[in-house]
């Protein structure tokens, strides 16, 4: 990954000083007390996380799925939550889209070129066409789900598949390698589940970004993640959380205890890495 | 597959007498002269279409896509739409989702709830519980991507996977197995491309309805299709057509164009029904 995204990303993470991605999945009736239950509540109370967590994050990653369950006002809400998240910080907008060509390129139109995000998360089970429209704008990127950190992700994510040798490998580690090989900008979504795990995507695709979703309220060990998922000389490791920052306090101190919780996981995030 | 939305396709079915799926992926610059190049354009493109080849159609497709491209507008645009479907005829909103459980749930909620389709198409890479709250929402159906019909599918979906006798099989094989098993009411998108590959789909499945993508524009067999996808006494097959039938005229009669070319499609397919 060598591109604007990269760029953009590798300049957030160094001003913050922190791989910390702040996950935005806001809920209705997990507002805290005074914000409006409504998508311009939700909005409101976006752009104050944004506000309260921005000098910890480095990347913000607003979940589409939170914002299209409110219909047309969810998606007024969702624009709103975009331009609130300040110019330097990268945004990946979390919709794990994928389908064929030419309903690619109309997410990657909407997105890229309405919205403005600068990453989007994209389903594999298509192949590469379906993520091409994404992992090729210009300055934008790609994050393909590799590992995910669900109960049922082993169903399909660790079946035995031929390797090229002759032998077998979890198909995860067969994913890592193909998305490391596809033209353009492609990082990788690899859940906190299992840190071994994570260090076999980490030699599939040593130069990708790792985005490592299911730290905090999912359980996974934010140690291992950081320490398996960085590289020296490769790709970062994105260390995403949601709603342990986000709904941190249900009072009207939302916003203070938000930007605590992100900067105790900066910090912890920061002592993990390996020197 | 035996609930409310299995009858409800069954009772369209007959009394269309049609396996056809209009599917609806407008496009601003293919609409017909005299058709606004907006969302309301759309809008009233699209109901037209539903209008002209109803009496030819078991169901109808909506492709989120290309209406999520034109934000809320696309959003007011899709809900008349699904609004404009007469009450019998079931709704399949194609949005490849695929996410883990609360946000699966979002999604279910703003479809099945809001917008009140009566199915899906979901991505199956991250296992059961992503499907599961699209499946088993009563009365509705979740249609799972197992085999489609672009380019790069081979990347993934022909990967060779162990079987469970020791053997190997195709991953799209072992992906309709573990469909075919899974709670709720599931059926698969299994894309027109290769009829072998269609009749191995029918044979891990039996009693799923199949939905059949890439008939038309993007060349599939219809007639093998519907060979290899019907199942006398067990799941029906819906071939879906979208561009042939949306842009069947550029001019003025673009409604009388579509009913024709829905009609010819519906008679080319009765005619393939094996007897």
């Amino acid at each position: 990954m060598s591109t604007d995204f990269t760029e953009k990303l590798t300049a957030s993470a160094a001003r913050s000083e922190s791989w910390l991605c702040v996950g935005l999945d806001p809920v209705l009736d997990r507002l805290p007390e005074g914000v409006p239950r409504s998508a311009s509540g939700i909005a409101t109370f976006c752009a104050s996380i944004v506000e309260a967590t921005a000098p910890h994050a480095a990347a913000f990653k607003p979940n589409i799925a939170f914002f299209e369950a409110l219909g047309a006002d969810g998606w007024h809400a969702l624009a709103e939550t975009v331009q609130s998240i300040p110019d330097g910080i990268p945004v990946i907008l979390d919709a794990k889209r994928g389908d064929i060509g030419n309903t690619a390129e109309r997410y990657a139109e909407a997105y890229y070129g309405e919205l403005g995000v600068d990453a989007v998360t994209v389903s594999p089970y298509m192949g590469w066409d379906a993520v091409l429209p994404f992992a090729t704008w210009p300055g934008k990127a790609a994050f393909v789900l590799c590992l995910t950190s669900n109960p049922s992700a082993a169903d399909i994510q660790l079946l035995q598949v031929e390797s090229g040798n002759g032998g077998r490998e979890p198909l995860f580690e067969r994913m890592a390698r193909l998305i490391a090989s596809w033209e353009g900008t492609c990082g990788l979504v690899a859940g906190a589940t299992r840190p071994e795990q994570i260090r076999a995507v980490r030699y599939a695709a040593p130069d990708a970004v790792l985005l490592i979703p299911g730290v905090g309220a999912q359980g996974g060990d934010l140690e291992a993640s950081v320490r398996e998922g960085s590289w020296e000389g490769g790709g970062g490791a994105l260390i995403n959380a949601s709603r342990s920052i986000l709904f941190a306090s249900s009072g009207s101190d939302y916003a203070s205890a938000a930007a605590a919780e992100a900067e105790r996981l900066r910090v912890e995030m920061l002592r993990a890495q390996p020197r």
